[in-house]
């Protein structure tokens, strides 16, 4: 960028880090209240069964036990994501449709007592036929995990068996397409069910005061989702409940929603006004918080011998689980990935299965896509002779193509970003010995937008405070300090962000989707711009100047010329808030954003064990067109945290259902990457600048994650000449297709 | 008022009526925290000394004590109240002035371990000579309480001897006034010192965080302004303070300002970030923290025959204690009621002397004044053989008249108060029986300005939130609630205030002045305005309509004449959110508002036992003009309230010093009204209106606690003849001059 930047664009440490790094930041389970209670929840062991009687008696005898709630102490409203079919109570009300859903939750002196009045609750069941495998939940007389679906509020589409949602997309005329090809390849991939692996727990509390106003504390990404769904649920209006989001270890789209604050505020409510908290346990975290599940994506795809798509089709089947999450299907927004392809369709399912529901993950089911996507592009290059990168290249979208959502591409780094990749990887000097092996992979989203609001105030010193009600997960507090030290000109540690709840700050969207850099960032700089406008209005009164003459310097408004005439901030402040114009401050609210679409690319070097068929990564090159790093720290970070997920994924995450019963519901038997896993990671960061975004910044968060399992597949096959199209690309698997390929060749 | 309204106006419960009922609001000293000590002071017994040593060592060495502080501890930064002098540090260094002056402080493991340890400090003190009248204290020749005056920061005028303050206020010629004076009076009056009388202690907590953030919670009226002290006095940028002010337990103006915060935040530092609490004892309440003390007004006033004043002098002393408190000695604005005086001087010193500082209570040194002035006005009525009440009555303020200050009197409801108070009271029926006497008094006030914000949200339910920094005494929420509730077209339950801090609501004036219901009250209709015009044009952006063609009725936004085309407030807020015009939010800051004077009257009916001199009021008549009452409720609950403490000041309260040492510290022997003593109470309500206020209203809460003095002097005057110049109207000074006057007569 040409402009030279004072604050934005630096590495400053984050505001949070003495608080995290000597332990005093306050997360859920660092709540503890006056005569509180705890909480242990009763969960289902079967996939699927009628709940023919609860006897809660036993429990309630245990001394120190003060409440047990089942659905009955519930209002009967049913409910899901905005936008989703409402499907579901918050606790299992007559039927079980999944290994560990909640069935009663009980209130006692502690965790111990709770958990063995739990044990002492008798449930009767009627077990019933389930279905876990998505295809087989298509299939004509699967059992139906849902009986009545058509009766339920809400709908994204079709609905029928275990089919509860159909998303589809097109854009010129497919059949033509294929007609026009040279060639036309086909390929089917499956990821695999997958936890978020955040290392905190779900955590909350709850108290009722005796008004009707309800309290919660909660780990949580978005406050405001948490004080809707328990309004609409519970039955109270939104303005007697306070969420306050405490710091949060991890959430990665599993800590968007309600998880366990319902039965909280109930039992607080049943023990009249008692303070009820609850932790979950590593195990719940798996079973009754929704992961991700499997998808199945079948991509065919046209193209001409020079290279040039012509068609492309692709069918999805989206595994839900036994409720539909939120967002299920969607990933196939992504299945062009960012090529231009003229002619396209697609349909992309949300089936039923009795598992656990799915859940958000990183830009659920998108990962999925590029997986399916990517091998899918190398294998159609292989087909036409071409070099793999050549052959993206070829098709990349440019400025002023059209999306699939119709949106025109705006001026961005895509080429930029894939220049800068190549030339930083081993791309075109292939080392080729004995088990090495590259491979690259592209990926597209676009910076999220939804509602932000911010208020930024001038206090009588000269320091600023920012309120907004944006949850900071990976530093945004801190990148958000540096707009508006930046906007209004005073240095950063002179910027605080006030601690937030829902009560102190107007709504805002929640932490996800890659959207507060952008979106609550250009809020802020909104605000900071209005507060600042207010300066320079009450400085030009003051000072007898205009405000077009007026220029901020080392904290002080003063006269350009003239700067002998001014005075500091401090001042300002100080007087404009006994005079007419009242206190600094400024104020914004902004929702839909232009469309500012990212991309990433990551290229991976590897070697192949073909013995134990374990595959280690020894190089990572990423590059990202993000627009401006505000903070580049805060970036690499994001950058290296979604490649290491990534890297998981592809490698060696699987969360393991045996006819619907979890495996591997404990960090020890689900294999998150650990780091001896992790390669040196080169982290480019492409900054051609946006419209739109604060100082030029675009997203950075979700693209990071994508790329990793197609690339490394990919690598795989450079390696080895074997193909796999189902993750993870566990030793297994190598090992069985070599074999394969050994017996077949 | 002609308008009909559906919330304002109308009796509605206090928001926080069920938790203060039910005894779940959090006062200062509900706050309990993790490890945290408590603090114990140590504070000077005598009146004037030098320390010459203190040595903390034994305090030191009891178990339990973690950190000993005294004012080098501190760094040396002197302060005071905004425009005055600053003459202090928060702890006494080197020197001390006043018995209960705090020299060290003290933080343990428990309140016992503290005051134990407190008892071990030892400190060496060389005598000083002291000074304890005012009038004493201006000689020639008296200790000087301060040396060097000169040299300190910060002037009001004069500073000479132990004068640390002069204000003078002239207008027209004085002595051309008396002049044309058929008769002119002079009489001296002379008020008590005198304890605001809060139930609840000081209680506030501190905790450092390792990054340097301060939390305090406190029991405050004006959170902004303990944060800005902290600022200035520890040298902390204001946005690393954060001020929770929690339920306070009445205040009356001694809670607008720091307590024992500092030693909290000091000591908190000094145990590496240890929570530290400090609950005040009740002889602390009296000795460190400034009451208010005497004042002596002379007061010299020239009529003519026919009742119209032509000139008025006034010589005012008002007792600053040792140190010069916030607005001493400003009263004297008051000393000319509210009448119309073409001719007028004044001249108000504030003086030193070896006692507490003087600090606020409910418009401090006015009720002092407003004693001079109205005791004067019947002893001048008398002279020209004129009833008291006429009298006034002929010299009342009128539209268009000018005040002392120069602002033009507006559009007012002084005549109709006074007739109300009239006709409601038994003024013209005097009943003339043994012992029954019945007196009036007037007097003004102006609704208080100063900085408010506000920020309204509309929230995705149609429930709505307020946001202000301005602290609720007195049932302020409630009003501001309801100018929201009316202003946006909700229900009143519909509306709730967000609990405050100072990071998360813009600057707040304190709470007193009357400034909340006027000032505030202002800018919360102003921000539910703001909110209100985005309903309405994204409504009509909806509705296809024009704003203007729209109308909120039940919660509904909808087409005049056309009821069926609309949608409520709930769902224009949850699309709101989502469209380009973002979440709905309104938001103001307001500093000054127009001159808004306010009147009041009081008459008083009692029965003097002429035996034991005590006098028992039979009857309280008041009247005020205050514009609308926005909640009847709480206006006439601040009128009661008032007339009860100014009973106190009448009868009963005083708060006696000897050579320094105050006698009287605490409930038991500083003599409160009870309940027996108050009289059956008329509360008339006078509501013509104002141009600025919301709804019409002014401000209510300071001028009922003003007049009841001089009208039970004035009807102990009317029973017994006995004129009594001094407050309280103790039954020894009532049977000592009925006594002298038997032995003159």
């Amino acid at each position: 960028m040409a402009t030279t930047y004072s604050v934005v664009g630096k590495r400053v440490p984050r505001v949070d880090a003495v608080d995290k790094a000597t332990g005093r930041s306050i997360y859920g389970s660092d709540i503890y209240l006056p005569g509180m209670l705890y909480c242990k929840i009763l969960s289902s062991p079967h996939p699927h069964a009628r709940i023919k009687k609860i006897d809660t008696s036993k429990a309630l005898e245990v001394p120190g036990v003060k409440a047990v709630m089942t659905a009955d102490d519930a209002p009967d409203v049913p409910y899901g994501t905005t936008g989703q079919i409402r499907d579901r109570s918050f606790m299992a009300r007559d039927r079980v449709r999944f290994v560990g859903e909640p069935i009663a939750a009980v209130a006692a002196i502690d965790e111990d007592v709770a958990e063995y009045a739990v044990s002492l609750i008798e449930v009767e069941y009627e077990l019933l036929p389930a279905v876990f495998d998505p295809l087989e939940a298509m299939k004509e007389g699967a059992p139906l995990v849902h009986e009545k679906i058509e009766e339920y509020v809400g709908s994204t589409g079709m609905r029928k068996g275990n089919i509860c949602s159909l998303l589809t997309a097109e854009r010129g005329e497919v059949e033509k397409g294929f007609a026009e090809a040279d060639f036309v390849v086909e390929g089917t991939y499956r990821s695999q069910p997958i936890n978020q692996g955040y290392m905190e727990p779900m955590a909350c509390a709850a108290q009722v005061e005796p008004s009707g106003r309800v309290t919660v504390w909660t780990t949580t990404q978005g406050p405001y989702a948490i004080r809707n769904t328990l309004a609409e649920t519970l039955n109270i209006p939104m303005n007697r409940i306070k969420v306050i989001p405490l710091e949060i270890g991890g959430g990665f789209g599993a800590k968007l929603r309600c998880s366990f604050e319902h039965f909280c505020v109930i039992l607080s409510e049943k023990t009249g006004g008692k303070p009820v908290k609850m932790i979950s346990t590593r195990e719940e975290n798996f079973t009754a918080i929704g992961p991700r599940l499997e998808c199945v994506a079948t991509i065919k795809t046209g193209v001409k011998k020079d290279g040039s798509i012509t068609a492309r089709q692709v069918h999805a089947v989206y595994d839900t689980g036994a409720y539909l999450g939120p967002g299920v299907g969607s990933g196939v927004g992504h299945s062009t990935g960012p090529y231009m392809i003229p002619n396209f369709k697609a349909e992309s399912y949300a089936v039923y299965t009795n598992k656990v529901w799915a859940g958000s993950y990183r830009a659920s089911g998108v990962a999925d896509m590029v997986f399916a996507v990517e091998s899918h592009m190398d294998e159609v290059a292989e087909k036409i002779g071409m070099d793999p990168l050549d052959f993206r290249l070829k098709n990349l979208l440019k400025e002023g193509d059209r999306s699939l959502t119709g949106e025109i591409i705006p001026s961005m780094g895509l080429k930029e970003m894939a220049d800068a990749a190549r030339k930083n990887s081993n791309w075109d000097s292939r080392k080729g010995e004995e088990g090495w092996g590259i491979g690259t992979a592209f990926s597209d989203w676009k910076s999220g937008t939804g509602p932000s609001t911010a208020t930024v105030s001038l206090n009588e010193d000269g320091t600023v405070s920012i309120l907004t009600g944006t949850v900071d997960i990976a530093g945004s507090d801190t990148s958000l300090a540096q707009i508006v030290a930046e906007t209004i000109g005073v240095p950063f540690e002179k910027v605080v962000m006030a601690k937030k709840d829902t009560d102190s700050a107007p709504f805002n969207g929640p932490t996800g989707g890659s959207r507060v850099v952008y979106s609550a960032g250009r809020t802020v700089l909104q605000a900071a711009q209005e507060a600042k406008d207010k300066v320079l209005r009450f400085a030009a009164d003051l000072l007898e100047a205009s405000t077009d003459d007026l220029e901020v310097v080392n904290e002080r408004v003063q006269v350009k010329g003239s700067p002998e005439k001014g005075r500091s901030l401090a001042e300002i402040a100080r007087l404009s808030s006994t005079s007419k114009y009242g206190s600094i401050m400024g104020q914004a609210a902004l929702s839909q954003l232009p469309f500012a679409p990212i991309y990433n690319q990551v290229i991976v070097e590897i070697k192949v064990d073909k013995e134990t068929g374990m595959i280690k990564v020894l190089k990572f090159t990423q590059a990202q067109d993000l627009g401006f790093a505000i903070n580049p720290n805060s970036v690499e970070g994001q950058m290296e945290g979604g490649a290491v997920q990534a890297i998981g994924r592809a490698l060696y995450e699987n969360y393991v259902f045996n006819d619907g019963k979890p495996m591997n519901p404990s960090l020890t038997t689900y294999l998150l990457p650990l780091a001896p896993d992790i390669p040196p990671m080169d982290t480019i960061m492409i900054e051609t600048g946006s419209k739109e975004g604060a100082f030029g910044a675009k997203a950075v968060a979700e693209p990071p994650g994508f790329g990793a399992p197609a690339a490394i597949a990919n690598a795989l096959y450079n390696a080895t000449g074997i193909r796999i199209r189902e993750l993870p690309l566990s030793p297994d698997k190598v090992r069985a297709a070599l074999k394969a390929k050994n017996n077949g060749g």
